[in-house]
């Protein structure tokens, strides 16, 4: 029995798979790491009480089975009346350029609006390591909004991106 | 006997004059005041692991009594090398003009050079009801480097204040 390529809300058991794709992407500090597995389990703590939403790709045919191939971590900003912040997103190495990434995205826009959301931000930072991600969500019809020169550490600006939804 | 105006570390018996001050400023809404406390609950609760440092100026010359008349809480950026963010600054309406909202940022900046913090950043929101809140940063030498438009609400900014120390 087979299933499609599906998204689905992460669980527990999916946690393992996050933690090998944040390594994997080779783009992300231990500390960074150690952030976005803050959210995960916040998200597997509590759930929508936390704020804090994450969905996983899993490419598994087997239903027994999961093969988590990516994730996005997604949540309202705090005081704002319908913004939200894309914390997350990251696609297992060996599975770039499969369009993973976008079909997260998407699936994650389509749930932003779904919760009336009508604007998603992403930070991100200007390292040159990150180049390739700042083109993906160009490419995604997100603009680049605002520049916090020096933010990460000396040249390495924040970088907001922004979309209206 | 009496002490001098001075600036100390904020103590669970400051919290209801805190709560007065953020009421009697008019700026912020229910649920900014609640942020607000939430962060100074966190210091009352953990101190400096919970990476939010909030100092309040009393003026009381009673040393047996405390007469809030201002705070500022502020902490390291996760994330960052040496970039701090001053979350909230606020001081009571009744005693504007006497020059405590610099003494209280003046502080701050000093604790954060202290603890080798380069870049202190501060985010507010480009609403009228701000205008003299962005006058004061700007005379205290931050420098506005970012606007995300829209971010609180249609036609609400938030604006990016920044400081090298």
């Amino acid at each position: 029995m087979t299933k499609p390529l599906g998204i689905r809300p992460l669980r527990a058991r999916d946690r393992p798979g996050i933690t090998r794709i944040l390594e994997s992407v080779g783009n992300f500090t231990p500390a960074e790491i150690a952030t976005a597995l803050e959210l995960v389990d916040a998200w597997l703590a509590t759930g929508e009480a936390s704020d804090y939403y994450c969905l996983i790709l899993d490419a598994s045919p087997d239903p027994e089975h999961t093969d988590v191939q990516g994730y996005v971590c997604y949540g309202p900003t705090p005081l704002t009346e319908s913004t939200f912040d894309l914390y997350w997103i990251a696609v297992d190495r060996a599975s770039h350029g499969k369009g993973y990434g976008r079909l997260l995205l998407e699936t994650a826009e389509r749930d932003v609006r779904r919760r009336h959301g009508t604007l998603l931000l992403i930070e991100t930072s200007s390292q040159e390591s990150y180049g390739s991600t700042t083109h993906f969500y160009e490419r995604a019809g997100y603009a680049l909004v605002a520049r916090v020169p020096n933010f990460y550490r000396a040249n390495d600006d924040k970088l907001i991106f922004a979309k209206s939804l």
